[in-house]
């Protein structure tokens, strides 16, 4: 068992935590949670640390026989927990490599285009809805916030091993990509003069969504094959993007579950 | 100038920051920034604290001088904001009183009726989609979060001013009155087996949402008229809270906005 935060594996998981730049050196990210360690691909877990009273009264001791584990003392838990009243499980998985090619497998996909979003929780939703919704795959900005950060990981309630997701340092050409397999995008745009539940999302769709407070970058917005906006009523000027992107999103897949039937 | 944090206003403005019965029995709340401050109802202001440099640089001053203001040293400024950056404008306002049957006066109206939502930005985020998708009301069990969070005003984006809301201390009577008026009631439930898109919210519409861990208690799922769900792909096993009620809510508004035309 591992007492000592001075440990130099303890010290690692505190940075992983905390580093995006040293994440993507090493190749790998940690999950936190019951839920997140007992959803996690095999093939991508390279270790599991647990808590001493975690151990004791845990029901998936089976599971973590079969894979392996470390024990902690709970006090040099909570120094690698980004939580403040930690499960008792943390795992480090490799991180994911997936490119746009294999997105556009599907017969209609299904995108988010996401410019330079910053906030943690808001990501982690996108990611969530978006599996519920069946997108094919999630495109960023290089600048849009760091998927492997704890407090997105947490948020995705497990989507970040399933959905896609692509950073792309061209963003512009990753949409025209997109675009070139016949993939129509829709910006949500305060200057879309067609209410986004006019169109038709049943053929590939992809919503390009831009920044909490600024709103896609002009040169982005000017991408789009067609600007769309979601009315809003009373003095409402624009909804949280996480909102908005749901609300997108599952009105392609109520319009594609109305066709298949 | 208030230069000295021990002063009586100012502890007691942090002691309306932080709790929710000291707010109550003063019947008032405070709203921080500068949106907050140019949008508040004048008829419930009370009160308005800058800070020194905010003032200085201000671009709302002539606003500021026909309401009155108090100006505060940015040091203690700093003690009565609840935000890491403030920006040096706060408000105190008298709490709002709305009741039911004002609620119930729209021609169809739409309700969220919410069970012990715990979030503050889940909640702020309802009333904002909320008055979007143009809700009449909000209802919410009495353990629900305090509306008058900080956190919740912050995440509201000015919408508390506007969007009418009640707690109620019998949220089944509650939902009773509602019914009484002809209003349907869905209960977004696991249990259900009608999809979300597939029912007509154009007449009397009230969405019934529970706790986001622990959805709606049985006895208060069991009043609704109908369940529904929304359809989730992949493994997903469910929605943010703030996520599902405005996947609602907007599904909501976009059958009455077809039926207008």
């Amino acid at each position: 068992m591992i007492t000592a935060a001075s440990n130099s594996r303890i010290k690692r998981l505190v940075q992983l935590n905390q580093k995006s730049k040293l994440r993507r050196t090493e190749d790998v990210f940690l999950a936190e949670g019951v839920k997140m360690f007992l959803e996690a691909p095999r093939e991508q877990l390279q270790e599991v640390y647990v808590s001493e009273s975690f151990l004791e009264k845990c029901s998936c001791r089976e599971h973590l026989e079969e894979v392996g584990y470390e024990v902690v003392s709970d006090s040099v838990f909570s120094k690698i927990s980004d939580t403040c009243t930690p499960q008792g499980v943390l795992c480090v998985l490799k991180q994911f490599h997936y490119n746009i090619e294999e997105m556009l497998r599907d017969k209609a996909p299904l995108f988010l285009l996401l410019e330079n979003i910053q906030d943690p929780g808001n990501l982690g939703t996108m990611l969530r809805t978006g599996e519920g919704a069946g997108v094919s795959g999630i495109i960023m900005s290089r600048d849009t916030v760091d998927l492997y950060n704890p407090k997105v990981i947490r948020s995705t309630m497990g989507s970040i091993y399933r959905v896609p997701f692509y950073y792309a340092d061209d963003f512009a050409a990753a949409v025209h990509q997109v675009q070139q397999a016949g993939v129509s995008v829709y910006a949500a745009h305060l200057r879309g003069k067609n209410s986004y539940a006019c169109q038709d999302y049943t053929k590939g769709t992809a919503f390009l969504i831009g920044n909490e407070g600024n709103g896609l970058r002009e040169e982005t917005a000017e991408l789009a094959d067609c600007y769309i906006r979601i009315p809003m009523e009373g003095k409402v000027e624009s909804l949280n993007a996480a909102v908005a992107s749901s609300i997108l999103m599952y009105e392609a897949h109520r319009q594609r579950a109305t066709l298949e039937k």
